[in-house]
Order: structure tokens, then sequence, then C-alpha cells
């Protein structure tokens, strides 16, 4: 199922286009004529990125009445040099004026988080750990931005709450132990999904492998404790590590051994790539 | 009008709860007891931080069933230090774990933004400038987006497209030049909005000015094409700036003497503010 | 952007026919075969009109299955007189016996909307003043109804609350003045709008153009009074009339020399423009 | 059921808000501090009015956060002359002034339709002619205009072509004839529902009266043809009239005997009642 | 208006994937290339069925992302007896095997209820009893449900609370008496509705009939109660029959004489249609 | 989070009573005052059910604006027998008999799903077998399905394609292998999800095995088959058995030692538990 076709991602644009172009644009309005017909190009404007979000760019242009016709289009996941174009449209000029930042706006934050991914992952090449997201997206733009990471190499957590089971000091303490946690979990919930646990001890982790808890999430370890996970565990159990991971500090989780990293920062802290959206009438 | 009563806030809430909890947190329902009660306080973990998104908590966690109260909680545009509180709420102990990563989703953004312009705005103090932000928002996330830059001290730019008249190049080009453009969109448009003019050169910024545009944006000039247009202007325009306008030029741009600066950044690469919502059984 | 793809309104047809035809046509289900084909026209039966909502026709008997080809269609805001044609469609008979009623339904508003603009136009003929509209418009309806005044000529005020500032009696009583409601409107409300103000005397009025005041509107004035107004602010700030205008009186207002005249009629109480749709099998 | 609970109005008057109020109402937002309170005093201000749509108000200012209380609120139906009271409110003064336009929107269309179809219903008092309304009513708007007549003492038509059969020319072409339109009609729909058809001439009102139809509707009749179709139909079938029907006609095209008289202008063609709301801070 | 037309059918299928699809098949993602085209054949895995709901089958798999073709589609209330082809399409194998399940869980249901609804009209062939279905629907599914049952030769009751009047005991209680009840019917409600009461008693029928209902319902009485009702009731009234109606009584129940027979399990206890959709690559 | 906080369920109420209330009521408006109270009384109607659904008759009623109080309620999962009260409610009779049938088309859906759950598990007790549930629901219903399955005392199998892997016949042809497939999931799939495969044979059986599946699903297999699987499998992989499973062959099946019992009909083919609204005003 490709980007546009995912549930909720045509109201997605709808909602961004509503908000943007409310009762219309006055100032294309104005000075545009309704059968002018122009070219759009999409160029990167930084040194390089992973692009990402090319199949939003017609149904929202469609949206706009841009009547457009995407003549380029460069591949999700391409590798883009500054200067180097991402797209060209040709259209209604009015069109094209009118959904340029929203188109923009989805394709730079999902470039954005499709470079930072791929950074991430170029940084534990060469290691068997995968770099992971998190449930930290922005509101509403979880879908798109799960896709992203995907886009950028990294590989989803769970979607959301419903679709993975991850124990956390909470469930530990409200159950009494990691283990009794873990045997509730299996009890009520349903057989498809992993056990997931949180430790935050060895004696955790031990208690946690011999309930046969399927990955233990390691919070906000030293990269020694990681290591003595890595070698307790001895392949028994998945491991991740989370917490504050950065692309200093990924290479040397990695090479410990652990098999998953999961980062916030993939989709909680972005920053937009740099696109500009290039008009001429014809 | 306070936010959580802004059209279209509430229906942003339940939809970031959908994607998040979908059919139900099976680890919470699997390991707390649903008459369970618990006390959640939300920490600053970062130097320091311009807080907002406060008013969101309450509704979130009404959404998940928390029947949570409000025991404390910081004011909108509160600056917090580590290890500070921002909130604490008591309430049913499974309905604070359903809603805490969706409350902290919408905190970290918001926050992130306030913090960003917060310090665009001391950068820019003892000028008169003002800080103001684009429409580089994330899709459908604009209303409490553009909140967030006010509760940081910056100030809105249009809202839409619709609530705004902004002439680029290619309106520009469409009319045939600047005045020409500027006499449409006074012709066509609302009375009530103000006619912005984007200019390149200083024969541009004259052409606005005997057309009686209302504001000239300056987009990507040099300081001291800047301060020429300011001469030039000698008050009988508005001038903005814009253009990778960063917390290190933001300072001289303002010194000379502009009166708005918009920066995409506060918006459209946030880093999301520190914040942990650690949670404990009564 | 023309009508159909501007944000709401494909809901809005949507929303129309579901209260319209609901769980379905049963008259027409029982009466018409599917696969009978049929000719609609629209014609206009009253002296002279002003068509408008042309294009709405298209998306509603495409939603009710009519497979509709539009033959002939009126430009928007052609004078059309009585018994001429305003459209001419061919498609399914079911199809178009079923959106009859709705499609009817927006272009009887629409055209007695843009009718009665034209006629406050013509009255002000001769004279700069602008007509326009108000948001007295019926709930749900803004987006086309501020559509039908511009085609009837007719401009635009503010969308709504968030496009324009008017600073009305209460608000100058809460900031203490009209320079000091003034002053604040300037201090905190987006710069790309324009500051307009509610001025019942010409102490006020003097007061708007000396806090800078962009336009200043008269409420409920006597020509008299206007006059003056125009006089004293030679110039300096645009004025708005409004107040029960009607098309006997809205010349005269025109002719004191003010620039905005706006008028609640046009959009809160709407002759439906006389419009019937014969439709014959083929 | 009363009207806030019936579906789809409180949808109604999210939507309502949402196009008025978007992104926040600016000029109160600037002008008012939030804690202000204040008293809006909802006064008629023509000759008379009946009164219609107060439930609304609650729920409108509820969502514009205004904290408001119903100190007082005239009937549904109340019949208020110039200067009478409709409602008092008191609450917040900000959200009573982002409120004020949309109540009175609502108020001022329902109110309009209820005082004409009073109207109506006055021109056919003495008869046992019912004032039936028709599903010429603005889209989306439906619920609450047919709840508008009825307190003005009208009764509702069919709601929509799923609640009611209707037979017209085009069915009866497509059928054959008015009795093997009835035919049809008897053998596919709801039992539930009653069939009414169009009849152009006498034969067909007698031929619709020998295939049992319930209601015959007599389109754009002369008086005298009214006449003879009551003699005809001798009690047989019920009678409804249509077409152009007015103010001055009703009384006599009642006084035929007609069982029914369906009066589109009392939702196509509405002049808003004149009420303006009065708002004092504390 | 075929189905698909329907208002609220396509939001119904959106809905039903929106549940299903989620955040992305996981599977399909990961073991089928995108561009890999399969055909699926849906096949009657039971003795005999009515097939009903082939209309969806091409939207679902639109929303898909299937770009399917449907080659060959069984008419709607086809009898399909085991091994028969229902339907063979042609598209990517991946959004085929996305929209599988939904495709098939609208397809059984509808299938299912129109082979019920089949039986027991074949139970009451050769009178003129007609099988009518009633409200107890599955929430949300009232369109395709009833749909479904005119599919299987059976008759709509009404659709909703609005579209017919059912004077039920608490109505009568509430009135004061069976007459007083259709009194007040009469006076109140639209013109173009039968009314209908439930009666328990002899006593009761003939007070209705007195009073001019136009259908009586027989609620759970006796093969006898009934047979004596038709006699008194001599075709003054319509009499339906409803309470616990099964495919071993609905014969004896219709050789009384009655002319409706509600039967609640129509749609209440609805057995799936057996069928299946076999896919293969090409 | 307890049902009536999941999201979705209040929008699903909401949809239910707009299809069954639309514009109204008409009997009840005609013959019920606004202000008579009233108490409901759900009763049980069979020999013996599972009660599900309660907490969704409080909302129900609230809508309706039957400013209800639930005096009485049975529990989710109690076991009521013929006659045995489910709940009692006080209110506006008017609102009560509104919403009796939306509110009882819950329950009885709900409860019929329960009690035939508990018939399986029931069927199952004494071995280590779970019943689960599949994606066969009712299309925008899966949510109150899924949940009633749980209260019935069986288990949720995935939710939806986006939580949980199932490798079907398909999926392994597309990937030519069960190993490749299964390799391609952990590739790609996120980690917190189990791998579950279809098999046909006991060879693929055992090359899922020695692929690491987690679980296997054992499709239309005979007792004889089964057996063998799970001497093969020795606990090695989690074994789910589906196909037609009845309650008749349901503990022939656990006895063989097999994990997990999905069954289609739970939620594909539900009787409706028999439940009345008895209302009486006060």
């Amino acid at each position: 199922m490709d980007l546009i076709h995912q549930p909720g991602v045509a109201e997605q644009i709808e909602r961004a286009l509503a908000e943007d172009v409310g009762l219309g644009d006055v100032t294309t309005a104005a000075t545009v004529r309704p059968d002018a017909r122009g070219r759009a190009r999409i160029i990167v404007k930084e040194e390089e990125i992973v692009f990402c979000g090319g199949p939003l760019i017609a149904p929202v242009l469609a949206r706009c009445g841009a009547q457009a016709r995407i003549r380029k289009l460069a591949g999700e996941g391409a590798v883009l040099r500054r200067g180097e174009l991402a797209a060209e449209i040709e259209g209604l000029l009015a069109g094209l004026l009118i959904g340029e930042r929203t188109a923009l706006n989805f394709l730079q934050l999902m470039s954005g988080i499709a470079t930072k991914t791929a950074q991430f992952v170029r940084a534990v090449a060469g290691t068997h750990a995968r770099i992971v997201d998190t449930r930290k997206t922005h509101p509403g733009l979880r879908a798109v931005e799960k896709y992203a990471v995907r886009v950028g190499g990294g590989y989803n957590h769970r979607f959301g709450l419903d679709s993975g089971i991850l124990i956390k000091d909470n469930h530990i303490a409200a159950a009494g132990s990691v283990s009794g946690a873990i045997k509730l979990a299996r009890q009520a919930a349903p057989h498809t999904l992993k056990i997931e646990v949180e430790c935050e001890t060895v004696a955790q982790l031990e208690e946690a492998i011999a309930a046969a808890a399927d990955v233990v999430l390691l919070d906000n370890m030293t990269l020694e404790d990681i290591r003595r996970a890595c070698q307790l565990a001895a392949g028994r159990v998945q491991l991740e590590v989370s917490g504050n991971v950065t692309l200093a500090t990924a290479g040397d989780i990695a090479r410990t051994g652990v098999d998953l990293i999961s980062v916030g920062e993939l989709t909680h802290s972005v920053r937009a790539a740099d696109l500009s959206m290039r008009i001429e009438a014809f």
C-alpha cells in the first residue's frame, strides 16, 4: 500500500490545505489569471538530503485545482545534493502557487526525518543494530513520519499503544514485579505481540529473561552496562537501547552488540530539509 | 478565547489519541487495575525552557478516562529550569499512562517552539523589531504552533493564504510589475488586509513605496542592503526581513531598524523541549 | 482556486446530499429504471438574475451517480433573463432527479446573493464606493456566500474573526479609549491585518485618525454625519458605512465619498433566485 | 428530543464557529483581558418577531469559552416586540464577543423563518389548511430550518427524499402513467410512507384517486382549478397546493378547502429577524 | 441511486479500512513487491447464497491502491451455488491482499442478509404478505443492511425514527389512548407519513381502525389472534405482524392474510455468507 | 481505558443515532410531553446471556437528551438469566424512547458476541487453548466487537493488518518459500510483532519452526493432522487452529494441545442476545 492510499493520509492533506488556504488565496486570486500555466521545480538547497514525500505532491496540487502533471520526481529515499531537482511539475499557475507551501511543508518534514534517520543508520553501519523510531511524533502526523523513517533506512517501533507491548516501570510497579508484569501481559494481550520490558538493573534483566520476555529495553544505561547486558542476555532476548542517543554515541552503542537503538529525535526534533519550489509562468 | 476552545483543537487531540491509542493500550490493560490511582509530575529535564501547552493536559487526560485533577500547572510562558515542576496531576493510573505520551508530544512541541521563539526575541531585545513566524508549520498543527509562538513572545504573520496579502515574485511576474500587482491586490482583496510585497532590489522597493504598499518583504538581502532599504523607506512602509535568519544574525538584522523579522525555523525545525512525566501509584 | 477546490466546499455538497437523500430517494427508486437517461435544463423563471454557482452542478450530480455531462453552462456572473437557459445537462435520469433539489438549492441561494449584490453595485455606480459583505452569513455556508458576493461584483469584508481587525464599542470600552484599543491591536495582532475601528462620534473619528487607524467604520450615521466624516477624514483613513443600508439609500451614501458600504442583507436576507430544472427522459 | 440533541446540530455549531473564528478573534485577543466578565442582552429591533433558536445560545457560547450563564431566555415561539429582551447572558466578556455573531446568525435565520411561518399561519386562520415547508432549505441547515417552521406554527413536509414519496411529472413519465407510478411506488417503497402525486389536470387527479393515492399535489393551479379539485376529491384524498404561494394569496387558497399549502419561501427566501446583542462589561 | 453513491457509504468504506489497515499491512509490505500483479476470485463456499454487495468491491480495492479491474461480477441478488464465481478481479497483488478482508466483511454480511431474506420471502410465497425489516440493524450499517434486504426480495420498514410513525405502548400511555395518540400524531407529524399503531388487543385494533390508523402492528400474537384481527380489519387497515417470526412460522402467519411480516433476525442475527477470496499472482 | 473512552467509540454512538434518529423521532415528538419522566428496565428474554455493553447506555441516552440516571447496571460479563434485570434507568421519557433502539442494538450485538464467546470458552475448559477472534468483524464495529470477545472470556487476535504479522499462502508464494517470507517479515516489520505463518503441510511447519516463526496457523486441518503438528512442534512454536471451528468440534481440537483456536463466527455470525427495554412513565 503506497503512501497516498494509507488510511488517513488523504484526510491529512485536506486538513493541511484547509488551514493554509481557508477561504482562498487572496493574493493569487487578485494577480494571476485562472488559465495561466506554469512550471514548478523543487530544488535542494542544502548539502545533501534523503528525499521523501514525493507521492504527496500530486494529490496536494490536485486538491488546489492545479491540473498538474508530474514531469520528474525523485524516488523515495533518493540522495539528492545541493541544486539537484527533486521534482518538476507543470500545471495551472494559480494552483501551483496555492499548493506550494503545503506541499513543501510535507516534503521538508518528511525529507528531514528521512535524512536524519539515514545519518543514524550510517552511524551504526557494520553492526547488526537497527535504528528504530519512537511514539514521539508530531500529533496527527504519525503515519507520514513513521513512513519517512522507513524511507530513511530505519525501522518502526510499535505504531501505537495497541500494536506492541512495552512494560515500563509503572506497569512493573502495578504488577508487583518484572515477572509478574510479563505474566499478566502474556495472559491478556493478543498473542501476535511480542513482550518488551524496560529494565533498569541487571537483576531485572535476568528476571525478564527468566520470564521469557521477547525484548528488553535498556533505558539510559552507560555503555559499560549495555555491554554487560549483552553478555548476560547472550541472544536469549532482543536488546533495545534508548535514551538520548545521539549521532556521536550511536556507533559505540551499536558496537556493544545490541539489536535495536531507538531514537526519539528522528521525529521529535526534526530540522526541515531545505527545499524550495521555483515556479515560473510559461 | 483560550487554546482549548479554539476551533479544531479538540479535534486535534482526538486525532492524536486515535493514532496513539487505537484499539487500546494493551500493556496497561494487562497490568494496571482500572481503579488504581496515581500522581503524575511533569518535570523539566533541560537547562531552561519556556513552558507552553499546559491547557491541553486536562482534555487529553479526560479523553483517556483518567478522571484527572490538575493539582499544579505552570503558567503559559513560564520560564522553567532543570528539575522544576511543570504540572502535577492526580487521577486514575491507567488513564495517566495512556495519555502520557500524547500529552508530552503536545507539550514538547509547543514548549520547544515557545523556547526557541523566546531566544530570538531576546536576541533582538532593545530594538523595535518583532520576531514573526511563517506558514512553515507542521501540516495540521498550525493553530497550536502559532499559539506557541505568541506564548514565546513572538508575533504571528498571516495565519494562511486567506488572511494576508503577500505578493511574491510570481505574482509580480503575472501582474507585469510590482506596482501592477499592488494595484490588482488593492482592487480585489478584502480591504481589511494590508498589502505586503516581496522586493529583491532597491528599484522594486521604491516602486512598492510609490504604489503605497503597506509592508515590504526583503528576502535574503545582505545586512548592508537591509540598512539601505531602511534608509530609503524612512518609515513610509513597514519592512520585514526573511531568509535563513539565525540566532547569530537576528540581532544585527534587528539593529538595522527593520520592523519585522520572520523566522521559519521557529516552527519548521523545532527541537522538542525535554520534559518527562513521572508517574507513581498512590 | 476555483470554487470546487476551495477547502470545505466538497464537504458542503456531501452534507447537503446527506440531509436530502439520506437512505435513498424512494420515489425515484420505485419508478425510474437505473439505466434510463435524460436531459435537464436549468431555466430562469424571473425577470433577470446574475447567475452563480454553476461549478457546483457537476460535483452534485456526480455524487448522485448521474454520470452527467454538462452540455451548456452560463458563466459565473452572467446576466440571464426570464426563460433563458442557465445550464443543460445530460445523464442518468435517476441521478438527475436525485440531485435536482440540492443543485437548485445551491444555485438559487448563490444566484440570489449575486443578483442582490449586483443591484447594490449598480446603485453606487459612478462613485468609488465598494459594496462589501459582512459576517452575517448562513452558518456553514460562508465560503459559497462570500464567493457569490464577488461574482455579483461586490467585495468581501474580512472572512472571519481571524482575518481582520474590527474594533467595536466593547473593545474600545475594554481598552479604555479608541486610541488605547488601536494601540493594543497594533501591538498584538498580525501585521498583515489593517486596523478598522467603529466610531460613533466625530471626536472618536479624530482620535482614530490620530492613532493611525487604517479604516473607520461609521455605524448607523445620518447622511449629514457621513459627509462631515468624509471631510474630516480627508483621505487619511478609509471610511466604511454600515447599518441598514438599502437599495434606496446606497446611492446617496456612496455619493458622500465614503470608500466602503457594507450590506448585511446581501447574505442574511436573500431572496432565492427563481430557477427551475426541467428534466426530460430521452 | 430537543434541538441541541438532534443529530448533527452540535456539529453544525462547530462548523459555524470554525468558519467564523478560525485561528482566533485577533481583535478581542488584543483588547479584552481574559478574565473580564460581561453581560449580553439580545434585543428585538423590529416591530414583532416569533423568537426561535434560543437553545443554541448556550452551546455556541460554551464552545467559545464564555463560561456563560443564561439568565433569561424567551421561550421558543414567543412573540416579541421591538425593544423586548430575547435573552440575557452573563459570562466571560471575550467569549461573549467571540460567539456573538455566530449565535445571532442562527437566531436571526431561525426567528426569521418562524416569523414568516407564523404570518402564513395567520393568513390561513379559520381554515383547516396547514402551512407546510418544502425541501428548499439552505444546504446543510435543514434540521434547524424545519425546526423553525414548527416553532412558527407550520408543519413539516417530508424531511428528505427518503422520508416521503412524491411522484412528480418525470416519475409519471418514466412509469407511463399516474396510476402506473402509484402502483410502482406502492410496490417498492416502505409501507410507512404515504403516496403523494403531483397532478396537473383533473383527469390526472381522478386517476390518482382511483389508484388510491394518499395525497395529491396541485402545482401552480388557479384558484378556480383548486376549487374544482376539492369538489372532485371530496375528501377521498388529501390535497396540497404549491407554487408561488404568497401571504396575499394564501388565505384565498386555504378557503378553497385544501388540506396543505406548501410554501418555499418559508425557508428559501428568509429575511433575517432583526436582533442585536448588546454587550457590556461588568 | 446505486449503492456506492448513497450518502455515507463511501465514508463507511473509509472507516472499515481505517480500522483494518491502520498504519499499514506490515506482512504484505514485507513480502510482496509493489508492482506484482495478481488475480482474485471470490468463490461461494456454501450450498447456496443470494449474492449482495458487489458494487462495493471496486471502491474498497481502489482505496487500497489495487488499481483493480473487475473482470466478472455476479449481479446483485444472483443466486450462486457452492464453487460458483461471484467476482473476478485483476490488479496489484498488494492492494488485493490489503483489501481482501474488508471487501469480504461487507460481502459476507450483505449476502448473509440477502440470503436469509430470500428464505423468508420463499416461505411466504403464494401469499400477499411482504417480508419487511426492522430498525434492529448493526450500528452504523443501516444503509447497507436495508439495501441487502431489498436485494433479497424483502421490503424496508421505516429507515429511522424520522421516516415513519410507529405508535407503541409507551406513546399510547403517554397520550392516554390509542385514538388519542393517533390524533396527536396526525396533528403533528409530516403528512407524508402513514400512521402505524401497535395493538395488543382486539379492542385496541378496533379503536385504531376507528381512528383511521393506516397500519396496525400486531406484536407477539398467536396465529388465532392474528386471524381474528384480519377478519376484523377486513382491509380497512394494513396489518403487520412482528415478534420472533421464524422460517418455520412465517408461512402460517402469512396465510392468515396479514400484509406485512417484520423480521428482526434479517439484520440482527445474520450468519455471514461463506465466501472466500482466492488470490494468485500472475 | 474503559470502553467509552476508547478512540472512536463516541463517534460510533453519534453515527448510530444519526442514522436512527435523523431529523427527529416524529412519533415521540407528537405524543410525549417533553418534561414527562420515566423508568426503563432492560430485561433478559432468553435462557442465559453474558451481558456486555452496559457502559454505552449512559452516553447513548445522554445524546438523546434523556438526562438519564443509571440506577442499576449489571457488570460487564455478568451471566444473566431469563427475566433478570440488566439495567434500570430513570430519565426523561422522550429521551428514553428515542435512545431505546440504538442502545439495544449495541447491547444485543455485544452481549451476543460475549455469550457465544463464553460458550466456546466453556467448550475448551480444562485445556490450555485460548479462544481468539478474527478480523471478520462488522465494518466499522471492530472496537466494540473485540471488546465483547474479551468480556466473554476470549482473547483478541491482531486488531488489524498493522498490529500483527500473519504470513499466508500468497505472501509465501510472493516470497518464494515459508522461510523466505519469515526472513523478509523479520527484516522489515516492527520488532514488537511476532511472526505467525499459515502452514498447510508438515513440511511447511518444519520449515517455519526452523526459521524461528513465533506462531504457526494450521488452517482447516483434520484433528489427526493437528495432533501430529502438536507433537512435531513440541512447544517450539505456538500453534493456532482455524477454519470452521464449531462448538461441537472446539473441545476436541483444544484437547490436541494447540495453543490458540480462532473462531470467525464469534463476530461474523452473531445471534443478537434477546434483551428488551421496558419503559414506563412515572
